[in-house]
């Protein structure tokens, strides 16, 4: 793109404009290893600001990334070549709450963290949360249908959404969803923005829904026996009445070791873990709660918690460690995201340390047991030949149990090329039906989520290609 | 088409055809007063059968209108003039149930009801609950994107569709969802299906998430003082922490005192009353959870409940008399179903009175208060100029209102003509898109659903046009 095309842009937009190196290189990485290469990076003033970016974008067609956080793991919000970065984190402020009606105004750069504080002092909360809670943003989760632990009752972002401003790759602003709690109205355009990472439209405002906090969170660290069968002991406590659980999550003994090693928490050194919340309307129903986990955690086999919270958030905020944690002791390693039905769990457990045991890494896991969510971190070069292989290996194995190359990260560029593998020629002819229609010059990020069109040059902007994640450097 | 067709029609496929007059009449309604004229009604065997008859629809420009229990209220499976039925009430089967997976695998001609009897025996259920729901398919519930008074807490049938198994309207197959229980890739294809009223794909095989069915489900019936603001009234109810709320739902005086003089209720005549549902771990859980339901109602001037019903589903077979008593005492009138922000609704149910004055009609009303959702039924002849005056002024009234104009019966032929005015251009840009992409020759239920087309000529196969519903005859 012609240096007088970036000029045109700054004449186009009443907000920043950056070219300096240092702008630059704060937006042209995410959570992967992948390194982009912006050539601008705006920061838009207001909705009239995005439709005239977009409208510049398609008349010089020149790629926009949108970028909340930067957390993303799998470059979502890596910038392909060429690309002008449209950073929202600075669009941070919590527009409305209006408890009457179950929702909140937000804009997309608003922190998860800071929206929870806000409606959990009103007694209300906002259900997804993932690992990067504390600094990701409510437009990321819109993105990559961000979800968490908690997902394991309330469900992943998805159903969280109420509403969505959002200017188009054609330049048309629309509103999506409606303020009527309920509406029967032909297809859900709404959950088709969901999860599209940035590739259909760029999102303005999010209306999220609320949830009532529960009065009680208990929290349960429970210490498991070796070789205990995990998707069983998952569909069981899934299936109790009225246990509230609302997080079932799942340390093994190589995860559970590094964070009770790391500092005083407290938890034993040896056993993989359980993690469990219960959600209860007081003391006393907790007490009887937790007291009927405990009897089917015994018919198991299992021996019950060594460890209660008062406030299960105390123990989150340990668990949330572990992300420090495995940086510090294991450094590089590819933080992998497959999940799979629950009576599946085990045998893509026994074949996942059958993967590291091949390619000769360790591979400490983690992971939101009750919906068979899997974090394999394989400790290997994510550059190298070792990752691709390891990466390859994970994805057959979670799509021949009938699971999904991710659970909750996303596919970004890293897993573009194998979308097609899970969804099939049919579904992955629709997905581009839809994204003809919404993003027709292919501006809008392209290089990810799309599987790799067979046949097209990697320089057409029209043609989205997985080469941006090839391209892109190391850091 | 000519009738050589039809025999081309029966040679492709292994199902029944049939032509006779009864079996054409048998599925020319639904549950609106209009009045379809099909030429075919076929009862495809298998999947094989379904694509060649999506193949054949194609080459003969012939309109397919699937059908399930034909309860649809707004013609969505009226089949315009020269339709062929594709009649899927035969595909009856539970097909599997993996409580360990938490879901089931169905036909889509399976009846809510057959479903619940097979799950509650296990311990668990389906949510979505219909007031047809002893009579309306599971196939049904997808179409229209069904929900009811449960889904007050557990949201509506898109909430609860795990996976499908779909013909497009190009003869492609394609399986939508996955059985890991999450999945982040890409936008949601499944809830595009959702509510698209057979107008993008012919659904063969629905999967359906289950929940945990409550140990205890107690049900009130709760008299109310007259001009109580309702919409405060379930603003401030939804929002009490572990009330266990499951379904909060309301009949106007007229209606309650028509289900009371019906037969021995032994229901209170005269008040408006309130209809709830409380889930609970045990029946001591139950009673502090009503207790606490109790205090609020108290604190707002209600009394409380002048009956309780240790099983609410007695609650619920009380309540479903409404329809056939209101069928016995009015007769003929237009089933309405609009929803609006809480804080709107006695602003529309005080509309709503006006408009029943202006015309001189009765409107016995009840709704799903929880969410908005309300059903006046004006005691109209359907196809006078009353009625259409009477549906324009409520839809007008609903989206000043930031409501919908369908909250969850859909929208067929009765209510193609308002759905741009709801949804905007851009946002009917894509339906038209998603339309075009997934059925090219307009073959699957034209004039459902789509807004006419701005110039299309009312004949014309490849522009579904909402002239179906207009030219239907009144039985």
């Amino acid at each position: 793109v012609a240096r007088t095309a970036v000029r045109s842009l700054e004449r186009a937009l009443r907000g920043d404009v950056e070219r300096t190196p240092s702008a630059l290189a704060r937006v042209a990485r995410d959570g992967s290893h992948l390194v982009g290469a912006p050539i601008a990076r705006v920061a838009p003033r207001d909705v009239a600001d995005v439709v005239a970016l977009v409208r510049w974008a398609r008349r010089n067609r020149t790629p926009l990334v949108a970028r909340g956080a930067g957390t993303s793991l799998d470059g979502e919000s890596v910038p392909r070549a060429g690309s002008v970065v449209v950073d929202l984190s600075g669009w941070n402020r919590i527009r409305e709450i209006r408890p009457d009606e179950r929702w909140a105004r937000v804009e997309p750069g608003v922190v998860n963290r800071k929206l929870q504080a806000a409606l959990e002092r009103r007694g209300w909360f906002f259900p997804p949360n993932p690992g990067s809670w504390e600094t990701s943003t409510i437009g990321g989760h819109v993105g990559t249908n961000a979800s968490g632990p908690r997902s394991f009752r309330y469900g992943p972002t998805r159903d969280w959404v109420r509403g969505l401003d959002v200017v188009l790759g054609t330049g048309a602003r629309v509103r999506l969803g409606s303020r009527a709690p309920k509406r029967s109205l032909g297809p859900d355009l709404l959950g088709l923005l969901v999860g599209s990472e940035g590739t259909l439209g760029l999102v303005t405002e999010v209306t999220v829904r609320l949830a009532p906090r529960p009065a009680v969170r208990r929290g349960l660290l429970v210490p498991l026996p070796p070789r205990i069968a995990l998707g069983r002991l998952a569909s069981r406590l899934a299936s109790i009445r009225g246990s509230g659980l609302s997080a079932l999550e799942y340390l093994d003994a190589e995860c559970a070791r590094a964070v009770a090693e790391d500092r005083a928490t407290g938890w034993p050194v040896g056993p993989a873990l359980l993690l469990l919340e219960v959600e209860a309307d007081d003391a006393g129903h907790a007490a009887r709660r937790v007291a009927r986990l405990t009897r089917t955690l015994a018919a198991l086999g299992v021996r019950g918690a060594v460890r209660e919270y008062d406030d299960a958030n105390r123990l989150w905020s340990q668990r949330g460690e572990s992300g420090r944690v495995l940086d510090e002791r294991y450094g590089e390693r590819i933080r992998e995201d497959v999940a799979v039905p629950l009576p599946e769990v085990d045998g893509l457990l026994a074949a996942i340390a059958r993967m590291a045991a091949r390619e000769r890494v360790s591979v400490p896991l983690f992971g939101h047991l009750g919906e068979g969510s899997l974090h394999p971190n394989f400790v290997v070069d994510p550059t190298s030949r070792k990752a691709t292989r390891l990466r390859a290996a994970l994805y057959a194995e979670a799509l021949r149990r009938h699971g999904t190359i991710s659970g909750e990260h996303g596919i970004g560029a890293i897993k573009a090329p194998y979308v097609a593998r899970e969804l099939g020629p049919a579904a992955v002819g629709l997905l581009r039906a839809v994204k003809a229609a919404c993003d027709p010059d292919g501006i809008l990020n392209p290089g990810k989520l799309y599987p790799p069109p067979p046949r097209a040059g990697p320089r057409s902007a029209r043609s989205p290609s997985a080469a941006a994640g090839a391209r892109a450097r190391r850091a």
